[in-house]
C-alpha cells in the first residue's frame, strides 16, 4: 500500500519539482485539468503589459516589425518544434486547431490525387472517438469538394487494420485519445497508413508537451495541435500546424490569406505561395494571445521531454494505483490503459454519476473535468502536479464517494 | 486659408475631445496609422490583466463557463452590431478577417447554388483593387470548389453595373478601398447587384467605425470586418462576421467546427448547426485577445456613429485642404474623392517618392502608413485625432517636402 509518506518523498526526490514555482496556481485547488486548459505561467503577466504597453500602446503599428509581431507564428513555431520531432521551419503557430485540421487534410487531399497511383481513392479514415472537432471538419471538408469522398468511422482501435483498404486515402488520428488517454503508437500506426497506400495525419493536441512525439521519425505527413492545454499558452492560444520539408514545395490548402503570400506586401491581385512552412498560414493573427504562448514554451526549454515522461507515467501510476486502494466497490471504472506505452498523460475513469461526482470534486477544490458519457478525466501536468497532491486528490475522491453526498452537491449547481 | 489658431479652435469646440483621454497614446508622435491599427483604450491593460490573473491564473477551466469565455464570440457580436446596422444575433466575432471571407463567400455559393433561378452562375465579381487577402481567398476556394467558378476583377469601379452580368453569382466588395479610401455607396451597389440576379459580400475592414453602415438597411447578404483598425481591439484581434437573420437558417460553409455545433460538448460525431449566427463560429477561439475587442467597443458606446462622421470628415476635409495650401508644388496628388459620400476617414496622396516621405515622416513622429505604389496613407480616427494634430502633421510634411532630405531620411533604415 502506498501512504501519504510515501507521496511526499517522491516529492522530496522530484528533479522538477521547481517547475512549479514557475507557474500561478490559486490556493485551496488541485488542478488536475492541464490537459484541458494549462495553468498560467507567471511569466506571462508580464509579457501581456508588455505587448499592451510598449508593444501596442508606443510602438503602435511599428510593432509589426519592431516587436517582430508577423515573425511570432514561425519563430514560435520553431520553439514549439522540438517538443514534437519536427525541424527548423516545419512548424507555425495560428489559426484554431479546427482550421489547421481543415488545412492539413485539404493539403493531403490534394496530395493523394495529384499521385497517379492512389488518385483513385476516395476514404478517409478516423476514429469515432475522435474529437468530434476533427470529424466535423473532415465532414465540412469532404461535403464542399464533392467528389466522392467519404470519411468511415472505426469504432475500436484494434480494427485499424482492417480498416486500411485499397481505398483509403487518409488515415487521420488523435495521438492520445481526448476521452480515454489512450495513445497510439505513432511510428507504427503510420507505417501501417504507408504501407497500405495512404497519407498520415495526426492531432497532437493530448500530446504536445505532455508525451514523446517525434513526427520527423515517425515519417508521418502532417500534424496540428493546439498550445493551452500542455502548453500552458492561454485560453484559446493559437494552435500549430507541421508541415514537413518533404511536403512543403506540393502544401496547397484552400485558406490562402495574405500571411501565407511570397511577397504579402506588394499587394498583387493572384495568390503565390512563399516557400516554407509559412505558406501554411492565411489571416492576420491575434497578436496578445499569440505572444503569450512563448511564456508556456519558455518553461519548456528548462527541462527534457524525457524527464517530463518519467514524472508524467509516474504520476498516472500512482493515480490509478490510489484509487483503486481507496476507491474499490464504488463502480469506479478505468478507462485509460495500464500499459505505459499506450498511455498519455491523463487518467479517465468511468462511473455512473460521473457527472454529479466531477461536480462534487469541483466544488471540494479538485479540478478534473468531464466527458460524455460517464468518463472523469483526469489530466496531470508533470510541470507542476505534485505526487502530495494525487494523494490528496483521491482521498476526496474517497470521501465523496463515501459519503455519496455528491447528487446533492451537483444540484446546487457546482461550476462545470 | 486656415490657420493654426483656426484649428486649435475647432478642437476647443469639439464635443468629442474628450474622448482621446480613453486612449493610450505615446507622448511626441501624432498617429495618423489607427486604419491600420488602432490606438490602445486604457481600459485594455486592466482587462488583460483580470483575463490572466481572475480568469485564466484562479478561474482556470472553470471560466469558459464563469466568466463567460464561450459566449464572448456572440456577447461582443451584440455590442459591435449598431456599429454596422446589424439586429441582436446576427453577428460574431471570431478568426481572422481572411477566415470570415471564406466563409461568408462558401455560403454565398452555397445560397446561389441552391437557387434554381441562379444555380447555373459562376462569376464572382470583385475590384482588383481589393485588399488582396480577399481575392486571395476567392482564389483558393474556388479553385478546391472545382465547379467551374471563376473571379473576374473590375478595374474602376465606375466599370461595375457592366461588370454584372447575367453570369454572376456573387459581387464581393470592400466598402472602403483600403489604398484609396473611396467608400462605395451600400445601398445603391447593393440593390445593383440584386437586380443582377447576385448575392452581395462586403468587407468592412475600413468601414466599421469609421463611417456609417446600415447593412439591413442595404438589405446585404453578408458582410466580415476586422476589430483592431477604428475599432482598436488591439493588434491582430479577432474578426467579425455578420449573417443576417433571413440567411441563417441556410448558412452553410465547409469550416463546421464544434462551436458552431448545436450541441458542443454532446460530442457526436456528425455535425449539426447551432441557430443563429453562432453557426458561423468554427474552433477554439483567442480568449485573451478576444476580450480585449471589448474595451475598444465600450467606447463607442459613448457616442454616436453620426457625430463621429461628422468629426470624421471635417478632420478629411481639413487635411486635405491644408496639404493643398502648403505643400503644393512638390508632386503629391490626391487619391481619395473629394465629395463625402465616396470618401471614407483615411486619406491618400500618391507621391514618385512616397515610400521615402513616409519614412521620413515617421521618423519625424508623425506616423501613417504606405502602400504600393506611391501611396501615403493617413487615417483619422475622430475618437482620438485632433484637428491641431492635423495641423502639425501638415507642417510636419511640408518641412520634409521642401528640404528634400527624405530619401537620406529613409536610406537611414527608419521604422516602416
Amino acid at each position: 500500500m502506498t501512504t501519504q509518506h510515501d507521496c511526499l518523498a517522491l516529492d522530496a526526490a522530484d528533479p522538477l519539482a521547481a517547475l512549479r514555482e514557475q507557474f500561478a496556481l490559486p490556493a485551496g485547488v488541485t488542478y488536475l485539468d492541464g490537459n484541458s486548459l494549462g495553468a498560467r505561467p507567471k511569466a506571462a503577466l508580464k509579457r501581456a503589459q508588455q505587448v499592451l504597453e510598449a508593444e501596442w500602446g508606443d510602438g503602435l503599428i511599428r510593432s509589426w516589425n519592431s516587436a517582430g509581431w508577423f515573425a511570432l507564428p514561425s519563430r514560435l513555431g520553431d520553439k514549439l518544434a522540438p517538443l514534437v520531432g519536427a525541424d527548423k521551419d516545419e512548424v507555425v503557430i495560428t489559426d484554431s486547431t479546427s482550421v489547421n485540421l481543415f488545412k492539413a487534410l485539404a493539403a493531403a487531399i490534394k496530395l493523394q490525387a495529384a499521385d497517379p497511383a492512389r488518385a483513385q481513392r476516395r476514404t478517409i479514415v478516423t476514429e469515432r472517438d475522435s474529437f468530434p472537432t476533427d470529424i466535423y471538419m473532415a465532414q465540412g471538408l469532404i461535403e464542399w469538394l464533392d467528389r466522392g469522398y467519404r470519411l468511415e468511422l472505426v469504432d475500436a482501435w484494434d480494427q485499424l487494420p482492417a480498416a486500411l483498404h485499397d481505398d483509403v486515402a487518409v488515415l487521420m488520428l488523435t495521438h492520445v485519445n481526448y476521452r480515454t488517454g489512450r495513445m497510439f503508437d505513432m511510428a507504427s500506426v503510420t507505417a501501417l497508413a504507408h504501407e497500405a497506400g495512404a497519407l498520415m495525419i495526426w492531432d497532437l493536441a493530448h500530446s504536445a508537451g505532455a508525451v514523446e512525439v517525434d513526427l520527423n521519425a515517425a515519417k508521418a505527413d502532417f500534424a496540428v495541435g493546439c498550445t493551452y492545454k500542455y502548453l500552458n499558452g492561454g485560453p484559446g492560444s493559437p494552435a500549430f500546424i507541421w508541415v514537413p520539408r518533404r511536403h512543403q514545395g506540393d502544401f496547397s490548402q484552400p485558406l490562402s490569406g495574405w500571411w501565407g503570400h511570397r511577397q504579402p506586401f506588394a499587394m498583387q491581385p493572384s495568390f503565390a505561395p512563399t516557400a516554407g512552412v509559412r505558406r501554411a498560414l492565411c489571416g492576420t493573427q491575434p497578436i496578445t494571445s499569440l505572444a503569450l504562448v512563448e511564456c508556456g514554451l519558455d518553461v519548456y526549454e528548462q527541462v527534457s521531454m524525457a524527464a517530463l515522461r518519467r514524472k508524467s507515467l509516474a504520476l498516472t501510476d500512482l493515480f490509478i494505483a490510489l484509487v483503486e486502494q481507496h476507491c474499490g466497490g464504488h463502480g469506479l471504472e478505468l478507462v485509460t490503459p495500464r500499459e505505459h506505452a499506450q498511455r498519455g498523460s491523463h487518467v479517465s475513469f468511468s462511473h455512473p454519476q460521473g457527472y454529479a461526482v466531477m461536480q462534487s470534486l469541483i466544488a471540494h477544490g479538485v479540478i478534473g473535468d468531464y466527458r460524455e458519457p460517464q468518463v472523469m478525466r483526469f489530466g496531470f501536468t508533470p510541470l507542476y502536479t505534485s505526487y502530495g497532491e494525487v494523494w490528496g486528490a483521491v482521498q476526496t475522491l474517497k470521501r465523496i464517494l463515501d459519503e455519496g453526498d455528491y447528487e446533492i452537491d451537483a444540484a446546487r449547481g457546482a461550476v462545470t
